[in-house]
């Protein structure tokens, strides 16, 4: 069983009109649900960061199921919720792919099931290459959500007898790590520990860490990857220390281009809606780090690890 | 005219039987006053957090008036005082000097007066040094609150008409960067930008940070340091970049020993009183980094840079 934030019917469940997935900024302390009914909507809580990782494709797919029981344009939708994250690209494609298919003729439910169904065979494959790289007795190091490729390389890597520790920054300052990732460890019996951003240094130092595992939003010409912010911090790291890097990426092959996406200053200076500094002050918040190829260890794709 | 969080009388006031110091948990959001009565309630208040960097030590000193004026033990006082923060030896040693100076007849509060003194003295020296390395249109990097030599460096640095740009990592849990680093500068006027911990790396990259710069609170016979945790994160970022990393500390000769502090797990687990992940998991918090003489450009003394 994967634990909830990873099931289908959590990230995004359409019926009869309405579009639910499970708040992850509220979750795990309670499990409370959006209802979305526009694409617009769907792309306001995307936005909102009310879900991440996978989850706003998996959502964007299915705000196509509104878009099309509502009459409107199937176009326009992908455009509207391509727009939510700019880094994003390869929700972008798969949503011009999706949209694609349906021009020629395929059934827009079956367009989605199959594109959700190639994911979860990559994610099974990817966990496959994933798992083996972890070994008896390992410290693994990970940074905000990774998502299915690392929680399921950490369960198959369990259940082949394999006793890990995994070290998960909180990642500030959405917490993703404090929220998602390590909730989902606990739920999967895994023995995990939140630390800070700033910590991961001084466990490789301690030699508590014997690999660090991160997922990647963009797999750039140069073969750099982009991920979240934090991910070039600690990679750099793991590179002083001589520890292996690898980074999971759904595509086998190079996207176009990137644009960092830089997030409201507010974003930083609140934390639940009381300022942890002078009002006035000035933050910047880039929300993805790029990780240059002498970094990173290797990449694992469905096609193995490059 | 010195930010708030540097002047002694905000630092530790002694008036009539009653210590005060402003509270720095609650700063800058407002300026509040804990009053302490005895060497005990200041041993509380020090471990609560109430102050921190040279904070502890004025404070301590200052306790020493509490002690003297309830016709309590002043050894007794300096091994309560010094048990206070087992990373920060420096303290420790101070106060064992101060209450030599007294036993050989020396007056409680000309010492205590001669010890400040000293300090101010190395301070403006030591910030002498730190300002002679900033150059006009640099972006400096500093780690938690770096105290009067770090922010007496950059006044100087701005006095001698060059101009800099501050970026404050927020130093979880304590968010010190955000509470006091950042609003001294601001009181300051000088640029500056509130970051996570996690983004250092990310603005090196972009070549906006030319130098950086943190306080130390140990200085080891291996010619290492320990600091807040995140410097040695920070240090190696510098280090790849190729950009200079320079440590202020008090001390001119090592320490003997260190023994690295770790601090209560609920102080990462929770933010003010609300968990931010499932209150069951566990966090570690090695509040100290060591970072080995590899790393480091400088040790910036009161007798020079060495």
């Amino acid at each position: 069983m994967l634990p909830a934030l990873l099931r289908h019917d959590e990230i995004a469940r359409y019926d009869s009109g309405v579009l639910y997935t499970l708040d992850r900024r509220c979750y795990p302390l309670s499990k409370q649900y959006v209802a979305m009914h526009s694409v617009k909507e769907v792309a306001k809580a995307i936005k909102d960061m009310v879900t991440q990782g996978g989850g706003p494709l998996e959502l964007s797919l299915k705000a196509l199921l509104l878009a099309r029981d509502r009459g409107e344009s199937l176009e326009e939708a992908v455009s509207i919720l391509s727009s939510t994250r700019p880094t994003n690209r390869s929700m972008a494609n798969t949503l011009s792919l999706a949209l694609e298919r349906v021009k020629c003729g395929e059934d827009l439910e079956e367009v989605i099931s199959s594109i959700l169904k190639d994911y979860d065979d990559a994610y099974d494959r990817m966990s496959d290459y994933g798992s083996s790289l972890i070994k008896d007795g390992y410290g693994i190091l990970t940074t905000c959500f990774a998502e299915h490729s690392f929680l399921l390389s950490v369960k198959k890597a369990e259940a082949a007898g394999k006793k890990v520790r995994v070290y998960v920054p909180e990642t500030r300052p959405y917490l993703q790590g404090a929220k998602l990732t390590l909730p989902s460890l606990l739920e999967m019996n895994v023995e995990s520990y939140l630390i800070t951003d700033a910590m991961p240094a001084f466990f490789m130092r301690e030699k508590k860490i014997d690999i660090y595992m991160s997922a990647s939003d963009a797999y750039l010409p140069d073969g750099s990857i982009s991920n979240k912010i934090g991910t070039l911090e600690n990679a750099i790291a793991a590179k002083y220390y001589g520890i292996p890097y690898y980074a999971f990426s759904l595509r086998s092959s190079y996207n176009e281009d990137i644009r960092i996406e830089y997030r409201s200053q507010s974003e930083i200076i609140y934390i639940d809606g009381k300022p942890i500094t002078l009002p006035e002050a000035k933050a910047i918040y880039p929300a993805f780090d790029i990780i240059e190829p002498s970094l990173i260890s290797g990449i694992i794709t469905k096609d193995g690890i490059k």
